[in-house]
């Protein structure tokens, strides 16, 4: 038997030990994309406790406490963060078999040297020795990152912003690159509340009135360069449901127009004008040598009641589950058909998607780039032992997993890079669980290469922003 | 080497076995959902042999004859018992990785310590031996049921059901409870034949005209009045696909009326009336501490030539793939919305839905009730080993397995009790692998309080039933 | 730890390995459907070297290959043979977890055995080697079928096609037959372009006028004679979604002159003819004693750019997700209500459907025919490790694994045939872990049995194609 969360953690067979302590686990992290905030990286901030630390935002925590029946009052609301702090302790046990009861512990052994186990019991102890380092300059925002061994992160960036942390940043010396991402969700979805004021502060922010399709295309084009000139080699895209409607500029213009006068806008109106959208700046892309991640089959703000309390992304969502195949095969050939499709990411939310995606990326590769389409790393929801596990089978199985540029926290959190190394285990112990039944052949050579590419140098060459 | 289906069947690991051994095997049976007949077990049957027990009613078991090129005699038809019981056990060997091989051998041991293979060579023997048992007062419908410390079984009852049986039970001394449990189908099911007669019937047994929609809703509540002071806590419901259109008491009438003038209606017609009755029946199962349940993914009834010759129920039916997320999403959240949603158990007969389920559930979770929506336990075709693993497994990674109620039979047989076991053998296998493995504490307190309480003490204090 | 690739590959457990070797291993091959050349097996022909015999045709190297970044050159392009060789064994290192790892090894295994590993390196020394060996009388078409034992392979024919190369095989002495199979796609496709052609060119070789309904169907039944007269006893159809609209002549007929004159169509215009169409070849099929085969959830031709300069099976196909439950029920309720459902062979290329298939059997089974409908097996994208697995897994836990008829190629290739090999060793490693872990009795009378059933007996019982 296993001690609980030790050196071998999710490592079972001596193949997976050896690849994950001498070849994954020093290798550096290229996280390209994250939702972590970059004023508080440029700002180094100071973290008061370990309930702000670890609960502050993050409604992975939120929900399990929800889950277990806590009140509201030590959720997102006013109660004291050690409160808080010990509603969380409280919960923990019942999370048997959830990545967070993972994810809590790596961070706190990773983070603050602490081995315990969270509960009520033990939730006060570790809260003052916790709180004694986080009040240290070592635990600051940046020293968090340094931690880890973090050489880039990917912010995650509305084409209205102006970077202005991350341009910032890249005038200071640091062990690690802030680049921002493109993420231009608010101009793809014409069908929802505030377009209208978002076309009129893209037109402010640009400087090019937006209310025509050939200039909101402009003026999406000089935002890219904005993007590409502070760094930016990277969109991505939260498609939910995938659209498709044949890209045509004429119609798109009056879908827009129609949008602007505040007109209601048919289904077929409004998945040509995204797909419109998506192609042009799948041109763009390519242009620039970026990449871009569709993000598929996430079902949002699903609780009306708490939607209109708190807003997005506090825990309310959850995962869909149309039918994809046909519009994103469409929707890529479109793309491709004009020689204009870029290396693409492809996330799926929903496990039963992960035939479909691992199968659609080969109809699309080519370029001479190896995996210029990749399948994405299991995400969210998926975020866990068999969620990762089944992307990582799926894409063996069905494509090129020597070729995958691996993980990426997509988090809120400055302390979640442990999930790195949680993905780096479950993928040595996979391939060792292979090699030792003589599935493939033991060469550490050969599996040292492909576990450091998975790990960090696939991600390092398929993206075109400098590592130090 | 295991032998075959001995005391750790299923269990292979050393904390899977004191956890089954120590905690859950001694637990008492809640089993708050299946398909009995509350007239058989007030009446105390008295089977005349084997064959009747297994192979009466057991559509499962018709279904592995016929596909095992059984003739229709010895299944639905007019051969005798014995030579039923014979072509059953001569198609057994077949079913080797099928539930139906465990479910019958963990009869025939915990029923009648027979620890023979059923097979054509040991059919007849097994009948005999079987028979002299079943000839006793001790294997009549109540000592079966006593023999497996069985606490509380809910039927399932119409809502036109008079309930005497449960009735008369209440009044009789026994070692459990039999609750009577409100099925509204025919009511809700507003587009297939026998609609008018249903709401005819149940016009008179409420003494309430259900010809307009005000007075419908009307009747329902006073029967669920009547099943309330009958000691009913629960309701079910098989929606098979999930329906929504937006709840109006207008538009629900205009469609009952239309219904009940034997007028064609439109799919968003009967959407809307089914969302509306539906939203009412969750405001009335709130207001009363009920718990509700959806069943959601069966395609019934599939063979037209079967169901004209024996109707529903028979062995016809297969599993569903429409899509559910989104109508689940807004039918949960008409009835949150308006702070009615109450305890409510999401069932999905599709795995390819686990993951929808699995995160639904946070969606709605509240009111400091834990695990106050659940995730329903791997339902017919998915009560089996990878089923119920696969439920268990998404339901750890995406909620709080900790606070899962835990199995149910679902059955139409008065022996199916031993799936009660086959679950826990699972569950504390699964526990025992993630402890082995290092993925969770070893601590007895801790796994021992979790495991009986998937096991019994979770339901016994989420349903408004009481235990002696 | 397990060698690569030894005698025991895939095999973990010792009743797996008893079983494989002294049970599954030396049965003979009924190969009923594959795509290889009746032509070339007829001219016994040779291959100029290993990259034609292992390169030439097949799409799932040129899939690895353009994954891997490799040119166009080298996949379909003008590259020679050595060139091409040298490029796919460079790429291999990379399908970790792929079975095209372990297709080319059992490949080399086993044709040539050959057991070095295939990279850069090994490529020129493997490519002299072999090459000696093709060069041989004995490394010709059908003596690469003979060192498989194959005793049956049934090829993959249009209704117009002659058989001529069937007809002259059957004449010579072979220790293998090679049976037609009918495969009338073409007729089907109402909405594809080349339609009103090819009802010409069946007009011409039926020498009936195919222009109204009525003798269309009979310009097929007489296809299906002449088939049946050649000794098909099996049809195969590449539904990829499944169509159903009511099947009406009259409808059907309409659609079909709308079509010759041609007319766009709408949806449930083309639903109904192929509805019609195949329910009328169920008929046909059903009188003559053949089996029918279903391919369901294939997404084909999705880069319209590679389309346009190589067409189909290339290697741009994919995984379609459509929901196929309610259609399908339909469809082969349409057949069975009229008495008229043959022998069907289901398969689903998306595994999410594999609970939709594995349940729908049960509904239609029937006539004292054991598996009368079948699961087929994991196929193309799912003939790898997990897909097989899975596959068997969803059929062994809903319905009849002994009555299983086992695998086929599927593949354009003539060496393929160790990939019977591949599953026999994955379905003996499966039932020696459930016998090991005491799921089911250690008889090596009945185990046996039913291992070589799967592998071969059942479907020599379950087709109408004599095997000397």
């Amino acid at each position: 038997m296993k001690a609980f969360m030790d050196a071998d953690f999710m490592l079972s067979n001596e193949v997976g030990k050896k690849l994950y302590h001498e070849y994954a686990e020093n290798m550096p992290i290229y996280d390209y994309h994250c939702h972590i905030s970059p004023k508080m990286i440029y700002e180094n901030y100071q973290f008061a406790n370990i309930g702000e630390l670890m609960l502050g935002g993050d409604h992975y925590k939120w929900r399990v406490m929800l889950s277990n029946g806590v009140e509201e009052k030590y959720i997102r609301g006013d109660a004291d963060w050690l409160e808080k702090w010990k509603a969380f302790a409280g919960s923990l046990k019942y999370c048997i078999g959830n990545p967070m009861f993972h994810w809590t512990h790596l961070e706190l052994q990773r983070v603050f040297g602490i081995t315990d186990i969270l509960s009520e019991e033990t939730a006060e102890d570790i809260w003052n020795r916790a709180n004694a380092m986080l009040a240290t300059e070592e635990f600051r925002a940046r020293g968090l990152i340094e931690k880890f061994n973090v050489k880039v992160i990917c912010t995650t960036d509305d084409p209205v912003d102006n970077l202005e942390y991350q341009i910032a940043m890249a005038k200071e010396k640091s062990s690690f690159k802030v680049y921002p991402a493109w993420r231009p969700d608010k101009v793809i979805n014409i069908d929802r509340v505030g377009f209208t004021d978002y076309i009129k502060r893209l037109s402010e922010v640009s400087e090019i009135d937006c209310s025509t399709i050939e200039n909101l295309i402009k003026a999406l084009e000089k935002r890219v360069d904005y993007f590409h000139a502070n760094g930016s080699r990277l969109s991505d895209h939260a498609l939910d449901t995938v659209p498709y409607g044949t890209p045509d500029i004429k119609a798109a213009g009056e879908t827009l127009a129609k949008a602007l006068r505040g007109e209601a806008l048919t289904a077929a109106e409004v998945e040509g004008y995204k797909t419109f959208v998506l192609v042009e700046l799948a041109k763009m892309y390519k242009a620039r040598g970026w990449a871009q991640q569709y993000h598929i089959g996430a079902m949002r703000n699903c609780n009306p009641r708490m939607f209109a309390q708190y807003g997005a992304d506090v825990g309310f969502d959850s995962i869909d589950d149309t039918c994809i195949a046909e519009n994103l095969a469409k929707l890529l050939a479109a793309e491709e058909a004009t020689g204009n499709l870029p290396r693409t990411i492809l996330y799926c939310l929903n496990p039963k998607d992960n035939y479909v995606i691992g199968t659609m990326l080969g109809n699309f590769q080519g370029e001479g780039i190896p995996g210029k389409i990749q399948f994405g790393s299991g995400w969210w929801f998926c975020d866990q032992k068999y969620g990762m596990r089944d992307q990582m089978e799926s894409l063996a199985a069905l494509g090129l997993l020597g070729r995958f540029v691996g993980m990426l926290t997509d988090s809120r959190s400055f302390i979640s890079y442990p999930r790195h190394e949680y993905f780096r285990r479950i993928l040595c112990n996979m391939i060792g669980e292979w090699v030792e039944n003589g599935e493939y052949p033991l060469d550490y050579k050969v599996l040292g290469e492909l576990v450091q590419g998975i790990c960090y140098n696939n991600a390092v060459n398929y993206f075109d922003m400098k590592v130090d």
